[in-house]
């Protein structure tokens, strides 16, 4: 392998994917989707080697649709703001002309020929449907081989590894990710991207709704094509059966200068890495000083209480989709013994020592978590939080012999919150460490994505990213 | 086909099947699961030609499956209360050992060799699944073959005819049905069956969620064997994902007289027969001679906010369910257009024309309508109201050239608003009219699906079926 020019991070530098200013310039006729195209294959070719984003591209197929949304923007009649948008789709997502393999071997050559209701809506939309991204297997935590697009020793995060990984590689402007415990915020924070983990049942799963904490979401160069991409999809296919579906404007709502945020610790915040802590200690020092009030747990007791309700949300997450999961899972290992790691067979085991009664314990402890946050919701305009425990880890497989590592794909412990709680989050890569990305997330309310999605753009316009050794 | 004896109903002599009292028997070796098993396949045999309630079934497995049982019971070790129960399983629902045709063409040999969760749990209770049992096409209202078993030119109803069938033929003693607007209590009513449409999320449907008010439930041949089936799968597969799943003792609760009860109108009232009409106002007679106490909309203002309420269950049913299939059948009618009749696709083109607006609208009229159920718990014990507008209708089958028949399987209106209300609800076999079977239902709040099963056999105890010509 040639020597690569040196991919570490500067936010000062970097220069994330973004589409809806390209658009602009279909509609002039200097640009086109084909062209837009062109220049994401020539990046895949350039990067995939090392990068390993793709479990599957398809690349006549994506010449065909851009070449179809070329000739709709020539005429003036692109089918939405995302017509022509090469995208990605996490592996967990079916696909008419693309396998769906799930990061899992037993699910290896798996085709069956039907998109996903997101993945309709967004050819509907006319987004040119490029490749499945890689994910760990059935969205867990044993890891595909995608790397870290700034530094190949550490992981893309996962399970939405591969579109992390993509757009952080300057592949495509744009990836679908699902989220259960921390799968889109955490990989979307170690990898610079922008993302949207909406408020739960926000973008229809259709009919991958296995559990009842799982979203679909976006990863994005920029907020506004992530939103775009998040609103494309819910007008069209709607949300989650049962749910309204994610509410706001086709363009992403202008920024909003939140007023006063309340900083949520989570568990995460005791063995939180010194540097990635004063990096958000100067992060929120800055937000103090542009005018903005913070309100910690020493300070209120409604914020205290939730962040005791919130401390067990691993165990709590963990449980909930343990079980959920385990009858298909074991299914699938019936079936196919040898086609299932080890890892996600331990997390079966774990699930099948649970009774309806442990189940039903966890559900109250989950339904207990989001009283208490709603009742912070007068207190200020939304949550900040870290997106990851500092920059991605390092990961170079598993030790034969060894016990298997705990978290291959890092630890979602900042990201059980927003799971748990249901409530809509936005990463923003506004802090950097050790030459590597961290994110930092806001929160909100259920059914304030939009509202969060503004205050995430003012963070990222007016803030300047914390940068430290 | 050679001459039968009349089948015409008669409920003081027709003698519905039942397991619970065949398993004590079990117990003292006088009788096995194996042999019980050889009189289902002989009644089948019987009757199934003209019946038809079958789309699949695999007497090996089941032979295999009720000697292992009739195995346990000999060493006083049973998996459960219903091991050794042959079961018949909608043909919705994905057998590991059957195909799933889902009563659609575009399914024709479709074979995951995956079991639902609601069969996973029966199989670990060592029930013995005998057969799918018909569906109309995808659970709507497309017909299957199968003929009402009181009377061959009628309907079984549907969608979950099959089942219905089955259990009135004294094939099975119990079958798994499905609900969505209807499915499972009409042809129950019409089949004089007992059947179980149990709070929504009681039973887990496992990974056939694609709407949000479809149900799991059980048809049978009596109270006792209903009940254990529903709480032998809820015990180990739960409720859906995100629900506490029934709850409830192992053998159905004892039965309780109600104090009062509310008469629920519905919008089917107004176009009820004359005779079915008369043979619930006889029965309710009866039930005010026993000392219970009856409410109706006429007496009571929140009793009729209910009926208001409910007065658009069917349309906003059909809006919901047409809305959160519409991207699954576009994609299957895409696929296969010639795979799906032309009744499916007027409902698809139906749900085509809707907007996620209208859909939102939809779920506010059910959320409406579920605070007014909420209100009126303090005013009674429960609900009773009509399974079915009279007796299961003529049907011969479209006729080719004609516009479709609307209704092949006969009016859900007096189903929508269980379904509507996530309600339990529980038909029982209390009328005759024309010799055939009219159910009448008893429904409760949510979660309360143990208590009006305990009423259900109050009734069925105590209060005589009504008889009219």
């Amino acid at each position: 392998m040639s020597m690569s020019p040196s991919r570490k991070y500067d936010p000062s530098t970097f220069k994330a994917p973004t589409f809806h200013d390209a658009a602009a310039q279909f509609r002039d006729g200097v640009d086109t989707p084909r062209a837009y195209l062109e220049r994401c294959l020539e990046t895949i070719n350039e990067r995939e080697p090392v990068v390993k984003a793709f479990a599957t591209l398809n690349e006549p197929g994506a010449r065909e649709a851009a070449d179809a949304s070329t000739q709709r923007w020539k005429v003036g009649r692109p089918l939405s703001l995302i017509d022509g948008m090469p995208i990605g789709i996490k592996d967990l997502l079916e696909t008419k002309d693309m396998p769906t393999q799930m990061g899992c071997e037993a699910y290896r050559g798996n085709f069956p020929k039907r998109d996903n209701a997101a993945v309709w809506a967004l050819r509907q939309a006319g987004a040119v449907i490029l490749g499945k991204t890689t994910t760990a297997e059935l969205g867990g935590a044993h890891p595909p081989a995608t790397t870290n697009p700034f530094d190949p020793a550490r992981t893309a995060g996962g399970s939405s590894s591969g579109s992390a990984a993509a757009v952080a590689a300057r592949m495509i402007p744009a990836a679908i990710g699902t989220q259960v415990g921390g799968s889109i915020i955490r990989p979307a924070a170690f990898c610079a991207n922008v993302a949207l983990k909406p408020t739960q049942g926000g973008i229809n799963r259709g009919e991958r709704q296995a559990t009842s904490m799982s979203t679909h979401g976006v990863h994005a160069g920029c907020i506004e094509d992530m939103w775009q991409v998040a609103v494309a999809i819910a007008e069209r296919a709607g949300g989650d059966r049962g749910c309204c579906g994610l509410f706001g404007p086709r363009h992403a709502p202008s920024a909003v200068k939140p007023g006063r945020l309340i900083v949520l610790e989570t568990a995460g915040w005791d063995n939180l890495d010194a540097a990635s802590k004063s990096a958000f200690e100067a992060l929120l020092a800055g937000l103090e000083r542009a005018g903005i009030q913070l309100l910690r747990r020493s300070a209120d007791l409604l914020v205290d209480k939730l962040e005791r309700a919130i401390a067990s949300a691993g165990p709590v997450c963990n449980a909930i989709t343990g079980w959920e999961n385990r009858w298909s899972q074991r299914s699938l290992v019936d079936q196919n013994p040898d086609g299932v790691s080890e890892r996600t067979k331990a997390t079966l085991a774990k699930a099948e020592s649970m009774t309806v009664a442990d189940y039903r314990a966890a559900l109250v402890d989950r339904e207990t978590a989001q009283q208490c946050h709603v009742r912070v919701a007068p207190l200020a305009d939304a949550i900040i939080t870290l997106s990851c425990p500092g920059p991605a880890p390092l990961w170079s497989g598993d030790v034969p012999g060894k016990p298997l590592a705990p978290r291959p794909t890092g630890d979602p412990v900042f990201n059980f919150p927003s799971s748990m709680l249901f409530a809509p989050a936005v990463t923003m890569p506004l802090l950097a460490v050790q030459a590597m990305p961290v994110g930092v997330q806001i929160m909100g309310q259920q059914h304030e994505d939009a509202r969060i999605t503004a205050m995430a753009r003012w963070l990222l316009k007016e803030v300047p990213p914390i940068i430290v050794p």
